[in-house]
């Protein structure tokens, strides 16, 4: 879907002009690196150092880790240390490793929809079963829906708060809540279930609003981390996995994570980056931009008539269709030169997505398409919030 | 098996120091990267881009990928477009990528003894079938031997010249009876075979070797490379997939090659070094230094009476073990604190491997523990060459 809105884009930008085209389709952040990033890179770059560039341990460089390991213990105050820790390629290639590590073939890991489109994806590379659990109307866990869920062959549940595509930071808790809920499962099957924790938002957040800690919450969590939104560097592949001191076989549980690192044809993060990340763990983007557009969209879509939570963190908006077909109104907005995802993509169908990590330019012009896009289904307007779709994977 | 030398060189080194013991175990480049990589990289770490570190298209950059094709061009004659390129994250990344694109789970690929140990789970990660044709003697394929190998089943076969472990660079006529056997195998079973050739050490060659062109020779082939080797990087991760643009089903393996990227996470390969190679096509490390090595390992071993063929390309030596049992003779080097990888490791036991991508200073005071081991066995020393064994992966 998300794909097939980025061709419709092409296609339009080359008719009507790169400006007359407002693209909300992909998460590509367009908040530039920090200051620090471009200091901390030329720094290494000039550095002379044999070797620099050459092979790293599996797991990532022992002062990266350590780095890292310090800066969670210092948020959580857990003891992690190096040995809890393995560098990735972003949060794609952390979770990739995870679930080759954890998996079973015909082991059933739950999502939660509306869901990251890839999950899915990384699920069944490694033989697994993708379990469809919907979140509740306000986009929180639904614990009782996900204990229903939960049988024999649950092995994982992945969360993503701040979530992508709904914006919704889980509150304590619900993450009190799930770590009570796994804990008494854990214990009638005698086997863990782990909870896999995808935080590539967990600095994107506003309004002061905290993201609470899996890890502190639960002991079988695993977290996967990408430096891409917190340093605008998506493009670079760096993030990594970090595991509870005190989770179920942790020693047998690491050895497997650095060994897919290996066999999955990551051999390691990427060096350099490595190198630089070590120096930047408190550096984030001005956070206040991605605010300052979030509001900007929240008030001109809000006085249009649309009806959406808005949203903690991240940069999406999820948005209520104002008909129950999310992929005929979000085709009404193509001819608005506007480019939104449709819930359905998500798992979520009646709703579209809004990837606001974009010029604030893109946004204030398109408020009038909007607006001249919801008018015309007005007559039939909705007023009782749509049923959301239960689940279903989107071809 | 790698790994167990390498927590033994950890030992060692701790207890005798670095400079008392000669680890050959690792094939991790030692000459440093060219200069002109320096430069290239200073000068895009303080270019002003907007956002400069965002994703790339999961193929990659068109400006990369098109450089790459056109190099290919050059040293083939075929007509490569960017369109037949994905970049990746190094030739590890590659294959997996490769592999999980072209398998159905129990599809079978083929895989030439000795073989590089990653391989096996290389091909295993997509529930394909491994299937073990030990080469000749001489370390070329054996195509009688591959051409008994192929089934119904067979999907793939993977070659890798300048060869890791034996540095064996296969010859013209090797590569031209390879491509005759699977265009007549792929006219009787109406399916073609895809001919995989693992090329990251394709730059590093000697005495004025040419590597001759899969591409050239058989339609339905696709290289993986890395600059791991070519530009002392292998911490960086980049490499790139070329296919040829004639292969089977052309559109539909380029889009499956793109998929997998993505939904394996490694979503595009690290945005900063593709945009440094893109510069790079022609540049390479000072082989000469690699070749200076080879002899010096070569002449000292020779002297000391021991077995092998010197290598043409890549950085590995593979030499008989004195004695049928490769593990006990690479024990008994151990007693010299020299660290090699027994034979049994690359499913070719009687051998072992020394990795001569270390400094010269290495190899030359290695020389007399390696004299002083083969002195143990030579009363039992075995004049006709040792049976290889014909195949079996070592655990």
């Amino acid at each position: 879907m998300i794909r097939k809105m980025f061709e419709e884009g092409i296609t339009l930008k080359k008719k009507h002009g790169e400006d007359k085209v407002y693209d909300f389709s992909l998460g590509n952040p367009n908040v530039d690196h920090p200051e620090a990033f471009k200091r901390e890179l030329i720094k290494v770059a000039d550095q002379e150092i044999k070797l620099k560039h050459g092979y790293t341990p599996n797991a990532g460089y022992p002062e990266t880790r350590l780095a890292v390991a310090r800066k969670i213990s210092q948020t959580t105050g857990l003891k992690m240390t190096a040995d809890h820790i393995v560098m990735s390629c972003g949060a794609g290639g952390a979770l990739n490793v995870i679930l080759k590590a954890l998996l079973d073939p015909g082991d059933e890991v739950i999502i939660l929809t509306p869901f990251f489109v890839e999950y899915p994806f990384y699920i069944e590379n490694y033989d697994g079963v993708v379990k469809y659990v919907p979140t509740r109307p306000d986009f929180s866990p639904d614990i009782a829906a996900i204990g229903r869920a939960i049988t024999r062959k649950t092995k994982a549940v992945i969360i993503n708060s701040p979530n992508n595509p709904t914006g919704k930071v889980y509150s304590q808790k619900s993450i009190t809540d799930l770590a009570r809920l796994f804990r008494k499962k854990g214990r009638e099957r005698k086997r863990p279930i782990y909870l896999v924790a995808d935080e590539p938002y967990s600095e994107i957040v506003f309004d002061g609003v905290k993201v609470p800690s899996t890890l502190k919450a639960y002991s079988n969590s695993i977290i996967a981390y990408s430096y891409s939104k917190t340093l605008s560097l998506p493009g670079e592949r760096i993030g990594y996995i970090a595991v509870h001191p005190r989770i179920h076989e942790a020693d047998d549980l690491m050895a497997a994570l650095i060994l897919c690192t290996r066999i999955l044809g990551f051999v390691n993060a990427p060096a350099l980056m490595q190198r630089i990340v070590t120096h930047l763990q408190h550096v984030t983007v001005d956070v206040k931009i991605y605010q300052k557009k979030r509001d900007l969209l929240c008030r001109g879509l809000a006085a249009a008539g649309y009806e959406f939570a808005k949203p903690q963190g991240a940069f999406y908006l999820f948005v209520k269709s104002p008909i129950p077909d999310d992929a005929a109104f979000v085709h009404r907005l193509l001819q608005e030169n506007i480019l939104v995802v449709p819930g359905s993509g998500f798992g979520c169908p009646g709703y579209f997505r809004i990837a606001f990590c974009v010029e604030d330019s893109t946004i204030a012009n398109a408020l009038e398409g909007f607006a001249r896009a919801i008018q015309d289904f007005r007559p039939q307007k909705i007023s009782r919030p749509a049923r959301r779709g239960s689940s279903g994977r989107n071809p």
